[in-house]
């Protein structure tokens, strides 16, 4: 990072198949990559499939000195597994549920539970506004008989829509992420033509790692070979994406894939190749003003502004614990209806329960309990599901706002005295965090 | 229209509430409504809670004359009930679903299924980007004890989210809907501070309507007066809001409402009131190039996309078929069920069916064949509720990428005779609709 018209972006994506009691040696891969991100730097870390919000909140630690910015994204009832964590500081983060994903009965593929969504972070990198999206499509089963084939092309039409549409006062955009599509499929294509987002695989200058940049590979000890078939070796469904600006350029000096196991472990990092990709942004001309409206707002406003936004939270927060509270009714409700259900078929299928009667139940009442049992834990399972999905996006709401705060609260601090640029939103960053850190 | 400097554009928002059995006089108010749009010929007509497509579609027979542009928002199981029809052609369209949006088994409040949502259209009005938005935020029903409000207040931030982050190209703004909130309210607040959009009520020049600016009224015989207390006169809770960009600046001179009933009519178009906004746009420096980034695509480019694109139509009409044939199976084996559970309620009571045997059903049968009918019932209600949702996604995917294909050919016929501007996305739009119209 030199000066601000040259600068390098060190950018690492990785699905970390974060699904524990399913997923192998769960805790000791997400060890060795906080280990391995403290260690290596990158300026911005795209994960995919951090499906408990434990798992980030322990890489946010391990990583609070060497990336203080970090955001998870929530959605659906245990996703969206979206996180990030960079070095510069997230001045604002929106997140995109796709309108399709898979079948909620289709449980054992569980996509749909997954709330597959695309999350967008604008960080401000050396003075350049980067909008980066981290995002996850849905798995594809059978490549023959692919019956969410139209789940992911509507997927990959959301995500080029919401990059095109978000992305046009950024200066670089970079998107990370397992998209489930090799580099010829449908998908891969209207996403790469309409926003013209260019492939780091392809476009690197140099390259170290699996053959055919592939991330999915038959010598990672967590593929089962049979699922890779017809490509035996494997296949490239995770990508590093960027484009440029009429601002800025941007090029991919080096990229790299792992390699399986991780040297001096005995596991890799995940059952998906981990990339990592060099990019240099050069900025040619000084940008317009205003693509950052709240830049321009006057302190009083933006004062105003942060009120509004504290009580939006307070009010959020309320709704979160109303549904916390009903969610809370809900598993209780349905543990009753389970003991309920329990204790009747022990007093008819253990006679000592009885307590000396013949008959110790009318069948009719047994089978209209039975039923009202299966009827509340039916109802409950269902609500407590709908109560889950409705804290995620309140949560969600709320961790956005509070990112807000901190960010016009920054803004605020700079008023008047760190205001001597011509051209406001092109400000240097700080490369310390700050000492008033809103995160929190 | 007179030069591409000063534009007047006339908008227009309604509330339809077309609720066809449940509210009064649903036909004869479309009828009258288009009538009244054919006659008025406003640029830009932005309609809410047209909640069947067939009366979209019968407006748009109507209206095929005046506003040959148009797209209906598809969402959720019966929404999103949004609409919009311009005299301008739509380049592009995208939706925004809210991530909460009421409770499915609140039936009687009915917004969850209402599928709720902000649509957004990029129109092009001599030569000047314009990002309309149409949106409708969850109905307040008590307000002592709004249930709902966390719900709106995320809605409000989601939206003031969409409109900030997909409106940086644009250059002018036009937001209209029931926003369901008071001028006053947080939402409202959280909207217009944060993405400095202006209230047309507020901002207008001369304004002709209801005391206040009230668009749901005591006057309008819809309304029962009990629902608006403790607001004896009505609420304002319709807006147009507008905002213009570092190149275009927009005044508001004329904004008008209707009275309740319509003059020479015995019905109100709606129970809200309709708003119109006479927008002035005052176009200052050329817009630089790059808002939109396919106008700079070659032509190979742009026919490689309309390729890809037509090939992912292609297998979202897949999608379409094989979800309507599953819900069509969800439906057979509902009614199947239904009927089953008909014929033995049949048995059961009246002892003719029953042959002459004396005990025609064994008791334990019954009740397991009652409760298997039940179970069927219940679960392809769900999986036919899950499947409609579906349905309406993938057609709104299918919409979106038809009106695309649409812009691309547009552009593609253009090349390269019709490129002779030097400043691409300031080409004059034609008054006339193609004769190509694509939108079929």
């Amino acid at each position: 990072m030199a000066n601000a018209d040259c600068v390098s972006v060190r950018v690492f994506s990785l699905n970390c198949w974060g699904i524990h009691y399913l997923s192998k040696h769960c805790s000791q891969r997400y060890q060795m990559i906080g280990e391995m991100l403290c260690k290596e730097q990158h300026d911005i870390v795209l994960l995919q499939e951090v499906w408990s919000e434990k798992d980030f909140l322990y890489l946010k630690a391990k990583l609070a000195s060497t990336h203080p910015h970090s955001h998870y994204f929530k959605s659906g009832v245990i996703g969206s597994g979206l996180a990030i964590f960079a070095k510069h500081r997230i001045h604002d983060t929106f997140l995109y549920r796709y309108s399709l994903n898979g079948y909620p009965y289709m449980a054992h593929h569980g996509d749909w539970f997954g709330g597959k969504a695309v999350g967008m972070a604008i960080l401000n990198i050396a003075g350049l506004t980067a909008n980066v999206y981290v995002t996850h499509l849905h798995a594809e089963y059978s490549r023959e008989k692919d019956s969410y084939l139209s789940h992911r092309v509507v997927q990959a039409w959301e995500l080029q829509q919401f990059i095109r549409h978000t992305s046009t006062g950024a200066d670089v955009v970079i998107v990370g992420g397992d998209l489930n599509m090799h580099p010829q499929d449908l998908g891969c294509r209207l996403l790469m033509s309409y926003t013209g987002l260019k492939d780091s695989y392809i476009e690197t200058a140099k390259f170290d790692g699996c053959e055919n940049g592939m991330t999915l590979i038959a010598d990672n000890l967590f593929i089962s070979k049979n699922e890779l078939i017809p490509f035996e070796k494997g296949i490239r469904i995770d990508y590093i994406l960027f484009k440029g600006s009429s601002t800025t350029k941007i090029y991919c000096d080096f990229m790299s894939t792992t390699k399986g196991s991780v040297p001096g472990h005995p596991l890799p990092y995940s059952d998906h190749e981990a990339l990592t990709a060099e990019l240099r942004l050069e900025s040619h001309i000084p940008a317009q003003a205003g693509s950052d409206k709240t830049q321009d707002t006057p302190a009083e406003k933006l004062a105003e502004l942060v009120d509004t936004l504290t009580e939006a939270r307070t009010e959020v927060k309320v709704g979160l614990h109303c549904a916390e509270r009903m969610r809370y009714t809900a598993a209780r409700t349905g543990v009753m209806g389970l003991a309920l259900l329990v204790l009747e078929l022990a007093i008819a299928a253990v006679p000592c329960f009885a307590l000396g009667a013949e008959q110790p139940f009318p069948r009719i009442s047994f089978y209209l309990l039975a039923a009202l049992c299966f009827a509340i834990l039916l109802t409950t399972f269902l609500l407590y599901i709908f109560y889950t999905m409705e804290l995620k996006s309140l949560q969600g709401a709320e961790d956005q706002m509070r990112l807000a705060v901190g960010s016009l609260q920054e803004k605020l601090r700079g008023f008047p005295v760190a205001q001597p640029h011509n051209a406001p939103q092109r400000s240097p960053e700080g490369q310390q965090p700050s000492a008033l850190d809103p995160e929190e």
